[in-house]
């Protein structure tokens, strides 16, 4: 590992996208994580690293999952966490964005985490407060910590410990054209070096991605045997009611993965999905349960790059050595 | 106190209720409970044996005091403490409780502590993890930590030091049927010797309860001079829709336990009630709070030994001494 | 300042209005929360002064800045903090306000947090309980911390570093009948010497204020040349279906704070709000955010003026050194 990077100045006060970083970046990014992993299966799960400090959840929309990840992350780093339901807040009172946000880091806070309906709200946020901003999915633009967490997840499984990925083939399957998972993803593993297969129904697949440097398919099945990975997107009912969307019945018979379906794909093919399940729809149980997938390694490994780009954000400018 | 337990292999990773435990299980967690309650009434209400643990609140019913108490509880014990709301979680996008588990287990939480209205949700979740469980109220099933903090109370008033309730008489008055309340206290109390009496309707009453070796009874006045216990359970409005109940009337002219009724119990009889009360229907204000009522010890004690049982979850199968 | 008070015996154990507090308090607790001021701007946020303490954020009403600026005072001092929503709670199920704040305390919390919709319930939760009570706001009568960062605020800016404010003249501007912000201002506001007028149409200011020896207006422009201080309240939409106020857009015309009527106040008048704006109302955005808003001050001082409060309440009647 001769390019390894062993000290770093992290030159990013917010995380809004993995379109703005750079490979260099997220290969540090990711070696921090590394270095956090072993935090988690610790006896005292503890560093002092973010002592003092106060993190503060600000969701916009619902979200347990990746609301409790960035809770127990901050939590970690003993920071103090802070949530705020956008629900019965002064935001209900009808308060701009920005005015949260000038209030909440008036109060002393010093990393917003934000999630919001819609796309570039994090961005807005973040050009108004001297504190971090750290996106946590906006509208259908991105969800950078998913992007991480996945690429974390698929390097490390795949023994690419220095976190570059040339010649690794990954699938990302669904609705893409409503998906900030995979647009995340996206930005991510083409800039590490990995080659990107979308595949979708054409109603679902914009042609543009194609500009970006990825190949489009509407064949899953055609593909199966070149792919290391399979990162299968989530059937997201809640946001398909005005959607160019396939029935459920038929999306599940051309994408979903079917242990059938898997015998064509590589022995050891990952199989990758950011949850929660529609267990039977996009993924069969037999599938995610089995030993080809990495769900729950992604659930355990989004701590570790939560923690990480916690870390980072706070220390933006900073001379950082790698933690290890 | 000759046979008290003073090191202790503590054999459960789960608490699932007290059907499941020993008398001595039993004893040793009251014993455990004893020892920390002098932590609450210090000036620094804390201590550090589970910095580090994380306790996840899993509550799919709302409760807003036994969740405090179990958040009170572990952040004594120096533990971080996730509260997880089922409303807007993933659960509400269609997961299984089963995938819930598996994804908070995979965050590194130590500890769930669930509520389900379905009665067994928690030994489902606890069959699906590696972590603990604890059960904090399924359905109308078990109530265990309710149960133990009912029998803690009524020991300590009763100067039962070691924990053992031979020769006392119990009486619990009410819907028998549907309370899980009243099943972990009948479980725990039989166990530890004490003689029970279920009170209330007949409708309320399923005869099978007898062969669990308690007496049953309708008339809540005949049993009033030999108790030495009153257990009175919450009339719960709530789940009262479509079920056998009396009027509202007509059930606190037959049970609620009034000033003029207590009078023909032992002076010393002591009075209890999980809350939150309903004052005026099942019992009276004069006697919830008057001198024979135990009602805010309950509350008090309920911390203690939601600590013991946090505290012995986490070290299930190492030798423990017992914390006096 | 030889008038300084360095050492005080903080007599009282609630903070439930400044219209109970003497002169002396109100200047005490503000010295401390200058003393606590410093911590917030410290690389670690921290002081162990009520670690292991427990405070407890009773909130009937929704307050997300508030409670906020609680839950991150108390966290400062190191204490646990436990959020008690009403919604969903034990409250919901009937139970009283002072069954509770008993169940409440039993648990071993040492400071209630308490909003309410009703004018004096904070007072009686005190009555029923031995753990201290902060109002942080109850119906239409008092919200002592505002009143106390807001007087803080403005002393700090006008180089009052003793806290006395003889020869200083504040405007509240809006509608007083209804405000506790005006209220608890202006007991505040006298106690400590200065000049108050209040101003508003007719119908939301009442002429018995006058009586507390504060000086009443209908016109806005016409008191501008002479007052150091302008406090705009906030138009409270949600509050105003069945009041005597005046349209929208009339109140606008008459006491909204524009830059054009600014002008005509002096050069360094202070402009403050208790937020969340309704910019464009009752103040327009190029005050609210110019050279003379100490709106985002008043944000951040709240959050030292409430670790003060938290501070004093759980030292009552010991001798205290003020922070320095």
């Amino acid at each position: 590992m001769s390019d390894t990077v062993d000290t770093y100045r992290w030159p990013h006060k917010h995380l809004l996208g993995l379109e703005d970083l750079s490979a260099q970046d997220i290969r540090f990014v990711l070696q921090t994580a590394h270095g956090f992993e072993g935090v988690s299966t610790r006896s005292v799960k503890k560093v002092p690293a973010l002592r003092g400090k106060v993190v503060m959840n600000l969701f916009f929309e619902d979200s347990t999952r990746t609301r409790a990840s960035f809770s127990l992350a901050a939590s970690r780093l003993s920071a103090d966490v802070l949530e705020f339901s956008a629900k019965g807040s002064s935001v209900a009172k009808g308060e701009t964005l920005v005015d949260t946000g000038r209030n909440i880091e008036s109060m002393g806070v010093d990393v917003i985490v934000c999630r919001h309906p819609l796309s570039g709200a994090p961005h807005n946020l973040s050009r108004a407060v001297q504190c971090s901003v750290i996106n946590a999915g906006d509208g259908q633009h991105e969800h950078p910590t998913q992007g991480l967490l996945d690429i974390y997840t698929l390097a490390r499984r795949l023994n690419r410990d220095d976190f570059a990925l040339s010649g690794v083939t990954v699938a990302i399957v669904g609705d893409i054209a409503h998906s900030r998972v995979a647009r995340s993803n996206l930005h991510g593993l083409l800039k590490l070096g990995a080659h990107v297969i979308l595949v979708g129904p054409s109603t679902l697949l914009p042609q543009g991605f194609r500009d970006l440097g990825c190949e489009l398919c509407h064949d899953l099945e055609s593909v199966l045997p070149r792919v290391d990975v399979l990162n299968m997107l989530r059937v997201q009912f809640e946001r398909l009611q005005n959607q160019a969307f396939p029935s459920v019945r038929e999306y599940t018979q051309f994408y979903g993965l079917t242990a059938a379906r898997l015998a064509k794909a590589k022995d050891n093919v990952l199989v990758m999905h950011p949850g929660p399940l529609n267990r039977g729809l996009e993924i069969e149980s037999a599938v995610a349960d089995g030993p080809n997938s990495a769900i729950l390694e992604q659930v355990a490994n989004g701590l570790a790059v939560r923690m990480a780009v916690l870390f980072l954000v706070t220390r933006a400018s900073e001379p950082i050595t790698a933690i290890r």
